[in-house]
């Protein structure tokens, strides 16, 4: 059993997809309805957790199309091949929805921004998303500055709740801040190394609770304005 | 009677201010608690109206002396003396706000965004926010692109109740959409000459009610990017 897929896209994109298309193709035996669901969970956790630059657009499509081929005990609703031909289908549309961001207008970066200890999971993503989009956490991003106090910033001015003397924030491997202050220990060079990389982890931990959730991002640079402001429409 | 301010921005400038102090004095004899309140009251239609890039901070300060020099009548909580201090107050709070904005990082335009017909003002403020936020929207502003679906776009993705097909958007004196869709006759070298000046209204009208409410960007422009990434803090 095989599954593909193809995306375009790129800029106007949040959540909620964006000018994008993608189309998914499997030879799988697969009731509809459970094709479906299928396709709803694999988007929800990777179309719609990537931004480029917190714009949208109404032009999104994504299909997926099951011509069954692959002659398999057909996928109902449940069981274990379907939680298989699931995770299959998640990992090709997280592999494409990535793609997606690094080939974002002007973007060298692609970084996961991950937010855990939230009170809820819509709150972690509620303050994924403010980092995420934060222009100053973007531009610091560009510049492989680990502006610790931007990323602080992005969060306090989002709606999910931050206490800002338990947060803690690490950049790849080092964990950088610590109850809402700078570790005097970090290893800043270590940061600014991973940071130079085209592709890291933001990991925050708020210390509220148990909610987590994650977003796809990428930088914003000065080829971003660029193209966006050098042509009429 | 005098009033006199001075203010230091900018950038990490939206609602709820930020990196940023304004102190203004004057010589009028004026009660404490008419004071707070006329200042509140000029920092909600001046300050807490501008947004350079959406991001905040927490080190701002607003501040209002008064030394009663004037020896004027007293000015208590209400009365003919309080208006015309409080217009005062707001003309030079309004003033500083603009100039705030003018003066962000990278920035070369003031725009003002203009919302009315929401169903309340709140959900204006929240149209108003979503256009003045928008890096698509302020990337245009900055290339003088008339992209009036840009402005759809950052209206259809914000809170804000929005029916598309009765949106009307205006560039300083032409209306250039009616009814959501462009309007044929709209001269668009006009509006084009209107966007490569220094400071215009983009008015929006929303056909749904009466609230109103605006605010003041400026443009996303390669220089905000490489102000924001070419150091380290």
């Amino acid at each position: 059993m095989t599954i593909g897929g193809i995306a375009k896209g790129v800029a106007m994109l949040e959540p909620h997809l964006a000018t994008m298309f993608c189309f998914l193709a499997t030879d799988a035996v697969i009731a509809a309805d459970a094709l479906q669901v299928s396709l709803r969970r694999a988007m929800d956790r990777s179309f719609n957790r990537v931004t480029v630059d917190g714009d949208e657009s109404t032009s999104d499509t994504v299909a997926v199309l099951a011509n069954g081929l692959a002659e398999n005990a057909p996928l109902e609703r449940s069981g274990r091949g379907l939680r298989q031909f699931r995770q299959a289908l998640e990992a090709v549309a997280e592999k494409l929805a990535k793609m997606l961001v690094q080939d974002g207008e002007g973007a060298t970066k692609l970084v996961q921004v991950r937010v855990s200890g939230a009170r809820t999971r819509r709150e972690a993503l509620i303050a994924a998303r403010s980092v995420a989009n934060s222009p100053l956490v973007k531009t610091a991003i560009c510049g492989a500055d680990p502006n610790w106090g931007r990323i602080m910033m992005a969060l306090g001015k989002g709606a999910a709740k931050v206490a800002a003397d338990r947060v803690a924030i690490q950049i790849g491997e080092e964990r950088i801040v610590e109850r809402g202050m700078l570790r005097p220990d970090a290893r800043m060079d270590r940061v600014e190394a991973t940071m130079r990389g085209g592709e890291y982890t933001i990991g925050i931990e708020l210390g509220l609770g148990r909610g987590a959730d994650s977003v796809w991002t990428s930088d914003l640079t000065e080829e971003y304005v660029r193209l966006n402001s050098k042509y009429t429409t």
